[in-house]
């Protein structure tokens, strides 16, 4: 824990199967006007829906809605979003969704009073807020575990148009969501392949944080718990998701794997993410998806340069026992074990099944944006390369 | 993860060896009048009662007094506090310490604008403020890791009249510490005795969390990656205390093994703390070393009634091999190894060394409370022949 830095998560989380209570009690807190935010209707199927407009009736609360965000929300929407929560005079805005809807809200809070290009300035110049500018207020009832949009002050928004996904983690406190419910059996309708996106989204957020530093830090432990916990309860889940302890584990997983707390005092990778961004440009497929494909290739890319990290791996998360085998065998065997366990999942395991073709390989490696927290900066070639062993 | 709960943790933190910063930057929040805490005057020899008067100078502020909180404070002492809070009409409480005096400030908070015995309102009668009660924001700048009382609404105090040592956990949110700095070269000058019975508090904390529940639960997981880095840094710690990267694992564990979130969703246990504050309500020893000098003669007792957990312990925190081996014989090969660590620490590991005699037994009998989370709610008797076996 070598690093200097500042802990706060306003974020309030209602958790159980009752959750939902904790938006009745939350809603007198804001104003009457709320703008509710989802993505395709699928709410509407499972009842979610009509279950959180009895909840905003009963606060006597007047609703406007922005449904059809997409599962990559684009610059395009942000702004149809803005101008909704403006001209409707938003005191709130409840995302009702996955991470896409919580992104998407946030992205919302901060644009709807800023009077540039919101894309441009948050996502591209990478701005924050002024004290003095007006954000309004965000909540969430998560129907799916995975991001950790939930109690961050995260956003990805794509800009179709330049084939660029971007994600920008707020330092203004006021991005936050003020509360949360998190309620697993609203995760229950998920289709299988979602729900492994989510998990596989939840596992690599770990990954990201943990496979950097050469320091002992309290934060690698709590990461390789967070990890056993996600293998162990996507194991269950897999094969029945109604298991409610599965799915809360994993959905409580999500929250801590992207709340901050893993990756404090310590430098951090991302690189999966990077990639995974570009992939998502150029494809627009499932977020979880596009890290899944490019994860091996970009690991066994990396794991010469931090090679006592990926054997830590290997014994502390997948138990393979070192006796007689060198450093290098040892963290093979961890990364071949973690193979496994993605396939088991049902995740895309390269970056053609999502629709990626060699001649956006050069595209793509333009839109990968180099981090420089790892073990290894990345140059030009070897993100081409490592997308192109993807494929 | 099967339990329902809220979780909320406003506490802002500041860590690092340049955080007394955070101070300056939070002090122009609150009024001009500030009431400083502090214990037996060792901040005046390490400087860093200077230090923290130089920042409240700086920012202008009216500072009254409140020195001499003991190891265990008492019941006395609150009201004392409590009447210095009242007449200096503070703004803020500033803990400059350990837990003591971190649950002392918390203790005078509540009880400041009190018209009732603090004590029987709160630590026998365990009230909680209404909403219309004062409550004095409390802030704490941390000289010792254990208690995690910087980071939680919890408050301990001991009325030695009546032999009691109680503590509160405040489900109001205004008792959390408003902000903390964890600074761990705070920590350097601490005697190794107090240093070690900070590692064996905080170890302690997870332990009562973690032995406890039959469900696969993510604070299980969290928990076991805390004990693992507290092992570890204890070890680096023991040898040069002065090693930043150790000490500063050893504050952030602390806090985050009893900051609630490992106790989230489960069942929890806390008797080693009911019997060692029976033990501490009548020899005043130090409250690290009265949970150490009760745990193996405990966790012994317990571990037939939570198999599982134990064998589970021995193998994720210890690295006990398991092959050909009964549950049993895993579950006692942990303990040992645990008993090891303790010895190696230097810590109490019986209730004679801190003074305790036999013909204390019945009276530290009546003295535990007797709670029901864990594994075997305990009869009087079977208190009794532990705390005979800790003797």
């Amino acid at each position: 824990m070598l690093g200097a830095f500042t802990y706060h998560n306003p974020t309030k989380l209602y958790v159980g199967s009752d959750s939902l209570e904790g938006l009745a009690r939350e809603l007198p807190h804001y104003g009457k006007k709320v703008l509710l935010v989802y993505g395709g209707g699928s709410i509407k199927k499972n009842g979610i829906y009509d279950r959180v407009m009895e909840i905003l009736k009963r606060a006597e609360k007047e609703v406007t809605e922005v449904s059809g965000v997409m599962p990559n929300p684009t610059s395009d929407k942000l702004l149809e979003g803005a101008r909704a929560a403006r001209e409707s005079e938003a005191d709130l805005i409840l995302a009702v969704g996955g991470g896409s809807c919580c992104d998407f809200s946030k992205a919302v809070a901060v644009s709807a009073y800023c009077h540039d290009d919101p894309w441009e300035k948050f996502f591209i110049r990478f701005e924050e807020p002024k004290a003095e500018d007006r954000i309004i207020p965000v909540a969430c009832v998560l129907t799916m575990a995975g991001t950790g949009s939930e109690m961050n002050a995260g956003a990805v928004i794509t800009n179709p148009h330049k084939k660029l996904k971007i994600g920008h983690v707020f330092s203004d406190e006021r991005v936050f969501p003020k509360f949360s419910i998190l309620n697993p059996t609203f995760t229950y309708t998920l289709p299988k392949r979602q729900m492994a996106a989510g998990i596989y989204d939840m596992f690599n957020h770990i990954c990201e944080q943990y496979f950097s530093g050469h320091d002992d830090n309290t934060s690698d432990y709590l990461s390789e718990g967070l990890m056993r916990s996600v293998i162990a309860s996507s194991t269950v889940a897999m094969k029945n998701p109604e298991n409610y302890e599965a799915r809360s584990n994993l959905m409580w997983t999500a929250t801590w794997a992207l709340n901050t707390l893993i990756g404090e005092g310590k430098t951090q990778d991302w690189m999966v993410h990077m990639l995974g961004q570009a992939v998502g440009a150029y494809t627009n497929a499932t977020h979880g998806m596009t890290l899944s494909a490019v994860s091996m290739a970009y690991y066994r890319f990396l794991m010469p340069y931090g090679l006592a990290k990926f054997k830590r791996f290997a014994i502390n998360v997948w138990g393979v026992l070192p006796d007689g085998k060198t450093d290098a065998a040892i963290a093979r065997e961890g990364l071949a074990d973690m193979e496994t366990w993605m396939r088991s999942l049902g995740v895309a395991m390269n970056i053609s099944e999502l629709g990626a073709t060699a001649d956006m390989l050069e595209g793509m490696t333009d839109a990968t944006f180099i981090l420089k927290g790892g073990y290894k900066v990345m140059t030009r070639e070897e993100v081409r390369e490592v997308l192109r062993a993807s494929l």
